[in-house]
């Protein structure tokens, strides 16, 4: 008899679910909205409901479904409660217990919604394969995910993957949204990027990269790249000597077989990897050298597989 | 009916031997001369015949026993099999089945030796309760091991925990044992801490560190520290800067309980986790801001504990 797992992304907009075969077969997903009226309280009976119909509607049974995996945009204690989810109005609720009441007799386990993305790409995206890996996801921020012999590394408290405020730039005089000052993501997240590369075109003349200067994005960055722009070159040698730097520190302590690299940053392709493996080669200690870099492979739909992954234990 | 396991710690000098009560109990510990002659043929051959005897001599049975532990100077595959370990000869040897051969029967577990001192500490030392913690070792360099849920990270290279080797000053000029330049074990090893201050001394006239010059050793900067000394104040300062914000860096990606120092420079006693703690707690991400730091309470016998404590799994 097949068997079947459901994997919930909840965010703060929308919630993200997944229908999967236990075997890691995507078999439906589909979305619904996130309501965060009134602290939230019908985010979990509508995601329930949403659940339940499904169920009716393929005609599958409750013993059928393993088990329900469900991320959420926050630090989750490992018993599955969570004391603040302030994107979803969430005050020391018990994930698991208030599911139970709405859908008994079915599993639930609980995860950070970067923790189950970093989960899902070595399930089923670019980590595949991999027991141990570190995700890294550049968009807004600089988002971190740390995997180990298949597990998620949440931390004691939930920081576990916070890569992106690792510091390297102690001398910065600008502040992280974190209230620190020289963190990763300052430089290295789609923001970070953008933000160099407008202090940099205010002050160039020679570049293509003031054709696109009104839409500057880090695409158009890596484009122009690739094209042989000098100034989109400088901005991303130096992306890539503080990353490419960091992760080597990073293979000093969890030394994973993979860096999967993800986000809005990882639309730039293959180029991405390549110029983050060059710098890691060149800085590395010796015994990590042949790290492997990828790209990340489920984009938006990481959250749902790294979800089901975590009741397939 | 009670149950024993037996901890051997291979050096290249000596192995250190304990048996334990599976409680965590030492029973008796003691040494044996490592014979690194003929690619270290004859080590564990010496190691089996000495466990024999201890076995006869105090009348336990191989059905008493639940296992060897096994720890050494290099890094470790996941079968136990070690591919080069310079400092015992050996080449391409699979350490449980060697000690089969030897010892038919016992279930034998094998790790890396700063690995294994690590997860003794966890167990009844300074982390004793803790089931996450990163131990750092500093001795003539900078060790490290990581333990998340009561498990060694050894690494996919067996490079987990190497801290020693992160990169904190990429400006520096001189060169590390392994290759690179500006690894943390440049300053915050007991050598390094000795070399800064003899550069120091040199061109320094009014500190009582001149009176013990030529027999500096770490004891020594930081007892004058706390006398008040103002040279000893720079140097414990900067030892800080460097060390503290190296763990919160690391706090970021595994996100301990608890950090436990150890090595010859933990002799300067509470004073060096007290101007760590503080170090940490001005620059750590905000939700690790109480991670606790505590000295290492084992010694040289860590090893034989993590060992024993390797085959308890």
């Amino acid at each position: 008899m097949k068997k079947y797992g459901f994997g919930v992304d909840i965010g703060g907009t929308t919630c993200k679910i997944g229908l999967f075969e236990t075997t890691g077969q995507l078999v439906e997903k589909w979305e619904i909205p996130t309501n965060t009226c009134e602290e939230g309280k019908n985010i979990l009976p509508d995601i329930a409901a949403s659940l339940h119909s499904k169920m009716e509607e393929r005609k599958i049974g409750r013993e059928e479904i393993v088990g329900i995996g469900i991320g959420l945009p926050g630090p989750v204690q490992p018993d599955g409660s969570v004391s603040l989810c302030v994107n979803l109005g969430w005050k020391n609720m018990n994930i698991p217990n208030e599911m139970k009441a709405l859908l008994p007799e079915i599993p639930v386990k609980v995860g950070n919604d970067a923790n189950v993305a970093a989960l899902g790409e070595m399930w089923q995206g670019g980590g595949k394969g991999c027991k141990s890996l570190v995700m890294v996801t550049l968009g807004t921020g600089v988002g971190g995910g740390i995997i180990i012999d298949e597990k998620i590394v949440a931390g004691t408290h939930g920081a576990g993957g916070e890569i992106g405020h690792i510091t390297v730039n102690p001398h910065e005089s600008i502040s992280c949204n974190c209230g620190r000052k020289g963190c990763l993501e300052q430089y290295c997240s789609a923001t970070g990027i953008v933000r160099l590369t407008k202090e940099r075109l205010a002050k160039e003349h020679e570049t293509s990269l003031l054709d696109s200067a009104e839409k500057i994005s880090t695409k158009v960055v890596f484009d122009a790249y690739k094209e042989g722009d000098k100034l989109a070159g400088e901005i991303v040698d130096k992306f890539a000597q503080i990353l490419g730097r960091t992760l080597s520190n990073i293979a000093c302590v969890t030394d994973p077989e993979v860096f999967v690299i993800g986000g809005g940053v990882s639309k730039a392709g293959e180029v991405l990897t390549q110029v983050l493996e060059k710098e890691f080669q060149e800085v590395a200690f010796p015994s990590c050298m042949d790290t492997r870099f990828a790209l990340a492979s489920l984009g938006n739909d990481a959250g749902i597989y790294g979800c089901v992954r975590l009741v397939l234990e």
